[in-house]
């Protein structure tokens, strides 16, 4: 089943133009560009026998005439408040021309879906959340941005909106999901393809290291309690304890740090910091949860500190269909053969929402330098059509 | 020389009333309590013969009657926003009861003096900068505070300054200060006089440390340029460094640390830091700074981060006259036997603006816990009168 790639560029660039900035796209979700672009969707939708259908969260569907439960494709056209003009915008047109190419030739039936506000603005995921059932429609409607805008009030100021009834997962067979990679190893690699396996979990913890503060000047090395010092030590032992049981797909920062009171003549007495890990292992994620505790503690009787933990969020890794994950493997190899890998997502995704619900699963295409959620984002067209050949393929098996 | 120790007490909690706040005492640079405990000095100098003499920067003199070069004693009255009872208060009391045991026993001729804005509410060590020519009358008068008052137009409100001409120290013979220590040394050893021989110098080092950043979930441990875990390589490496080559009197401190941008989920691209380096000894603090830079070119080749140092301070320390320190010891020696010891001044003082151009000397007395600058600040009683003692012995030697 050969899909348009010259087709499906033209639209990919069309709906690059809504909230175009320079090379990036500012396309939040609500805004008049994401609006517009969800209505240029839903016209595009018509154009090719999809019968368009709104949610009470403005995910925007087209659904095909056939009978039965389709397979659904998609991903989100809402951006960043600085974003890029392929991430979710990508999965979102390729699930256009799969559909588009299966009316056409008589392939399998294909449903294709924008989730709304995937980017944050209201909470992670957010439309897919409500797709899943994990958030009701009235939790849902009582959202509010930074603006202070309530979700409800902007999902009701849209006319398409008063005949919204809720899609479940239910009416669908299976849900696929492209995007780009967001980070750097295929780029590096030189790859087309990445086959997701897992959507990794994540953990993250905030530290505080109390000492005790003091004159700069007048206290003895030898009788601190230096927060910062302090913090080195926690980092070295941290180091040590991770790179022994680290798999090449572990991570962990610590990305943010508040030292108190911040001043150079005074002896830090306290600071803060986040410590966030991600693996695809839960076995892993509680490892690596052991030796945060153990460095702690080591750190805290070295240097005669008081070091807490609070483990402030949890997400399980979750696995993508095994046959799902096969068959992308299988289109893969015919499509880009030498050219793609198994690979975990680093990144959190919709279909980590819809993985509990259906039959699941995402390829990615890479992203040049592994920039993403930036005015610079971009990817090789010919990468482009490629992943979506690879996802055309796999729905025609 | 026998000096009265309740007459003592009960003057310094007299000027304890200017300004107190619960157990401490909030008296800055021109505040109203301030201006009212100089007025309260001046009486004092008054009844017991001095003369009292304010100059341009409000710095207040008592100088006696006799002929000749007397020795000037003394520190500062005002305190930090949030002061202790003692900080430079205990050296100015003490002035004057030894300069009023001189005058009633026939000893020699003392004069006594209440520097302005030790406490940097416009610069630090402000009138003693003045009074030792550092700083002109035009340039002290242009100085402003946080609260954005000229220093001139203050000065110029004080009726006793209409008259005001300045002194100069060729006008005594020699500078002796007390102050409370301001840290743990002399209270942890149970020890009453601390002899200064040398005020210690610092340099501090606005240190940058670049690398890249970017997606906490994306970026493979091996891909990334994290500015916070180099800082963490930074400190270990610093400490290697100076665990080398540190005397006991070394000190150093990481004091202010920002990160950019400083978000859990963003691996961070850049870290800023201060730090701090003290010792009385220019070669010791030169050979420190070798280490400051050692250890940042070694983690920026070990991490692959761009990192730079620029200097923005330095204070060459500076010693205590060796005659003076001799007599400080020979007086301890007598009144506080084997609870005494030299030591350095880790904090500066306005005897570091007068030893350049007169014999200068300095003491302290514990502070209990070390602690300083703050309410909590205290001494006992004792020891503050063994203090006005071993100051009144050296001045009779």
């Amino acid at each position: 089943m050969k899909i348009n790639g010259d087709r499906f560029l033209v639209d990919l660039e069309a709906l690059r133009e809504f909230g175009k900035q320079g090379t990036g796209v500012i396309r939040p979700a609500f805004s008049p560009a994401d609006i517009d672009s969800r209505r240029w969707l839903a016209e595009k939708f018509e154009d090719c026998g999809l019968t368009p259908r709104w949610d009470p969260a403005a995910n925007l569907f087209g659904i095909p005439p056939q009978p039965g439960k389709p397979i659904l494709i998609g991903s989100h056209s809402d951006t960043q408040p600085q974003g890029g003009w392929l991430d979710g915008a990508y999965g979102v047109v390729l699930a256009l021309e799969v559909a588009r190419t299966c009316q056409e030739v008589g392939g399998p039936p294909v449903a294709v879906v924008s989730f709304q506000d995937e980017e944050s603005a209201f909470m992670p995921l957010t439309g897919s959340c409500f797709f899943s059932g994990k958030l009701s429609r009235d939790a849902l409607y009582d959202l509010t941005n930074a603006a202070g805008q309530r979700y409800g009030d902007l999902a009701s100021a849209l006319s398409e909106l008063e005949e919204a009834e809720t899609l479940t997962p239910s009416l669908f067979s299976a849900f696929l999901e492209a995007h780009i990679e967001q980070g750097p190893v295929l780029d590096q690699a030189g790859e087309i393809i990445g086959v997701v396996e897992t959507i990794v979990g994540s953990r993250q913890f905030e530290v505080t290291i109390k000492g005790q503060q003091n004159h700069a000047g007048t206290t003895p090395m030898a009788l601190r309690r230096d927060a910062v010092t302090g913090f080195g030590a926690f980092i070295t032992n941290l180091e040590e304890r991770f790179t022994k049981i680290a798999t090449p797909r572990s991570v962990w920062t610590i990305g943010r740090v508040d030292v108190h009171p911040n001043a150079p003549s005074i002896v830090p007495g306290e600071l803060n910091c986040s410590v966030q890990i991600r693996d695809g292992s839960l076995a892993q994620l509680d490892a690596m949860c052991e030796m945060i505790q153990k460095a702690a503690a080591q750190t805290a009787v070295e240097r005669n500190l008081d070091i807490s933990l609070l483990e402030t969020k949890a997400v399980a890794p979750i696995d993508m269909d095994d046959g799902i994950v096969e068959q992308f493997c299988e289109a893969a190899k015919s499509t880009v053969p030498g050219a793609w890998r198994r690979m975990p997502s680093g990144a959190l995704h919709d279909a980590m929402n819809l993985a509990p619900q259906l039959p699941t699963g995402m390829i990615f295409v890479p992203s040049i330098g592994g920039i993403s959620h930036a005015f610079e984002e971009d990817t090789q067209r010919e990468h482009l059509v490629a992943g979506v050949q690879v996802m055309a393929d796999t729905v025609a098996r």
